[in-house]
């Protein structure tokens, strides 16, 4: 699995276990559905400063978002 | 200190714990000298999957270069 898949599968993992849909997530995160989705598909190579936004929107150290997945 | 800062302060620790000038890592890892010279200074936004090469490079996890500094 790439980084990118990786990052991504994280992403969608934390904001499902806060029970945010996409939807929400996106609009309460002020950043376009599909980019999220993009994202989360491992679709899209975010910038560092993109990704430290997600971490901040998930309230996680940006470290964990590049974890392994078990 | 932001994510940027602290990525490349990450990126120069573990440079220089391998003994490697700025330099011999740029050539090493076939990136100009002044785009490492950027990010070790925090100047620049690169993307995951940079960062991911800069991992590789320094045979480290991703994750590593996300590190808290002490």
């Amino acid at each position: 699995m790439d980084v990118l898949q990786r990052l991504g599968q994280n992403i969608r993992r934390l904001r499902r276990a806060r029970g945010l849909a996409q939807e929400k997530f996106a609009l309460q995160f002020g950043i376009d559905r599909t980019y999220v989705s993009g994202i989360e598909r491992g679709a899209r190579n975010p910038t560092v400063t993109v990704v430290q936004r997600f971490a901040d929107a998930l309230d996680v150290p940006i470290a964990e978002l590049f974890a392994e997945i078990e």
